[in-house]
């Protein structure tokens, strides 16, 4: 095991008709900007009671931010915090709204100039305002990290960045929001979950028996109910043990004293920037790649990984017993499925690999013209 | 999954060389109190470790926390808190020299007579001193959670109480420290932590399959180490690996959504009370006979535990496998082997049940004589 520090305060209010415990959570005394998205709120029910429990608040609405938050959006949300001398944020949605709450709260007390910088130098975050959330999509596990991803659309970029001062101080997780998802989302939801997981865990190994455990127990059950909970989307327990493994999968636990990678999702965050696939799209078609690529350093850890979560023998069955997964929940796993021509991609993305200097993976060995071959192998 | 709220704000600094980062984690501008137990910090080096590391705050010591911490003792160390207007608390020991920690926390801030209300009529702590941890014990999962277990010698008491209000602000785990353990000692942490995860799995189902992957990791992770870690103290992965499953034994997240037992704790506590029996002893006596009482209502819960554990087949074989690796580690399983009379232990044991009401188990349906059967089947 590999020294570690492990701290996540985030308070998780996880079941069934718990939105109105809200009415506690959510501060009485300074105004409060509502953020969501496009409006599916306003259709599934939980927007009234969301605002139902906050009746003695002092609420303002921002909404109309989108799947791979903008930059641009929050930029406008941040003039709207200003105006109103807005004091705590409410994340009501996905991922998205988080992770767009979470720029907004550390770019409303940045003195440093241009809040892009965060993204773009990663800047530090020295403090952020207070946000909380209704999490409607399991997915990205924001609810209980300080990650955020933002887009640029001016420049084609997406970003991250990580601060201990924008881990929500609450999350209320009510599987019954997300009975109403689209399938496509929960397909999405469910993959992305699985890929946050191997990012820590498919490396090589640092005799951390625990944490490989967990991030083993989280992978099964996304294989067991993955598919259950795609059918059913009204089986409550299926939805609820597919909402907490995409909380666990990026909560920190699983991370702590591991060697982790992440160049999937390097890659990928390329993809949606230049193509507009979605995140976790990107992801299935990628990942396979970066095993392949890899297939030596990670050979051990697949193939426990193989063992132990999909019964089969060996790396090369591990990465087909994953795409076998992915293809259960209709997942393309190709480049050519979106339409998206292999060599303009590899023109794209790492000539902005090249520039920014990028090498990736848990050894720093993918170099941008081994990314070419992981995009080329996936066409 | 049964609705839950989950919250564990512990920083946690886990590995080798941790104890300097000290210097960051307790406050300079306040006095604070070290506590310890029997001196042993001043044979293993990490009493030099800490106040090397403390050389610009303002520290008084108080020691002799002895294992099963006083009330008596408590309550000195409360008269230095008072006299030298301690701020902060540092706990320099195991799981017995927190639990004292967090008693003097709550008790010093106390105002609704004497502090024993906490432990015997389960008076709120509506406030505590913030305290933090080095930790040299892997066992009771204290480091990491709001409870704690203080007994009164003078009524042969032993009463828990739990409050978010203690829960360590930092806790420094670094396994060099438990090299030096005398072997009794592991072998007690080893199945405290074991004990602590059943507590919290084998009751009945509640469709949680990432806690129950998670406590089985736990559990899956004990029974590879265990035995490793008691014959070679200083292989610092297999120390680390068991220092790690005793903190997330009781960490709370095991026990989120699921329903939990602790009908073992409850009865072993009296026998310590009663007998002196060192804890993770009265455990190991106690825990197969609670099994055999509620083998039907525990039955698919064993089951599994066999099945993923243990690699046997059905709840018996469960319970057997579980006896073999607690004697595999050299700890008795049998009252008689501590010199205890069953019959002697029924009477003082259930006549405590008797005056307080108390109903164990998951199901409040283990009664005082259906204890009475319990400690005579485990003479």
């Amino acid at each position: 095991m590999q020294n570690f520090v492990f701290q996540n305060p985030t308070r998780i209010v996880f079941g069934q008709g718990t939105i109105p415990q809200l009415r506690n959570l959510v501060p009485t005394d300074v105004p409060v900007l509502l953020l969501f998205g496009g409006g599916s709120i306003h259709q599934n029910g939980v927007y009234e009671q969301v605002s139902g429990s906050l009746a003695k608040h002092q609420i303002h609405e921002f909404g109309g931010i989108t799947p791979n938050p903008l930059y641009e959006t929050c930029m406008e949300a941040l003039e709207v915090v200003r105006r109103e001398k807005i004091e705590f944020l409410l994340s009501v949605g996905g991922g998205s709204v988080l992770d767009a709450a979470k720029f907004i709260a550390a770019a409303a007390c940045f003195e440093d100039g241009d809040p892009w910088r965060i993204l773009s130098d990663g800047a530090k975050v020295h403090d952020a305002l207070p946000l909380g959330a209704v999490l409607t999509l399991p997915a990205t596990g924001s609810e209980a990290n300080g990650n955020s991803v933002i887009s640029r659309k001016s420049t084609q970029e997406k970003l991250p960045f990580s601060s201990e001062k924008v881990y929500p101080v609450f999350s209320i997780l009510d599987p019954k929001t997300t009975f109403t998802l689209p399938p496509k989302q929960v397909r999405n939801g469910v993959i992305d979950a699985f890929v946050h997981v191997v990012e820590q865990y498919a490396t090589y190994d640092t005799q951390a028996p625990v944490q490989d455990r967990f991030a083993e127990g989280v992978l099964q059950t996304l294989v067991e109910v993955g598919k259950v909970t795609l059918k059913e989307p009204e089986n409550y327990q299926a939805r609820a043990a597919f909402m907490w493994s995409a909380t666990m999968a990026l909560h920190g636990l699983i991370g702590a004293g591991v060697a982790q990678d992440w160049s999937s999702h390097e890659i990928g965050h390329e993809l949606t920037a230049f193509y507009g696939v979605d995140h976790a799209e990107s992801l299935a078609v990628v990942l396979p790649g970066v095993w392949q690529a890899q297939l030596e350093t990670k050979r051990a850890k697949l193939t426990q990984m193989g063992d132990r979560v999909f019964g089969v023998r060996g790396p090369e069955a591990a990465i087909a017993a994953t795409e076998a997964f992915f293809a259960s929940l209709e997942m393309p796993l190709r480049l050519g499925e979106y339409g998206i021509d292999a060599e303009d991609a590899v023109a794209k993305v790492t000539t902005r690999f090249e520039q920014r200097g990028s090498r990736l993976g848990e050894r720093r060995d993918l170099t941008p013209s081994r990314v070419a071959d992981i995009l080329r192998a996936r066409a």
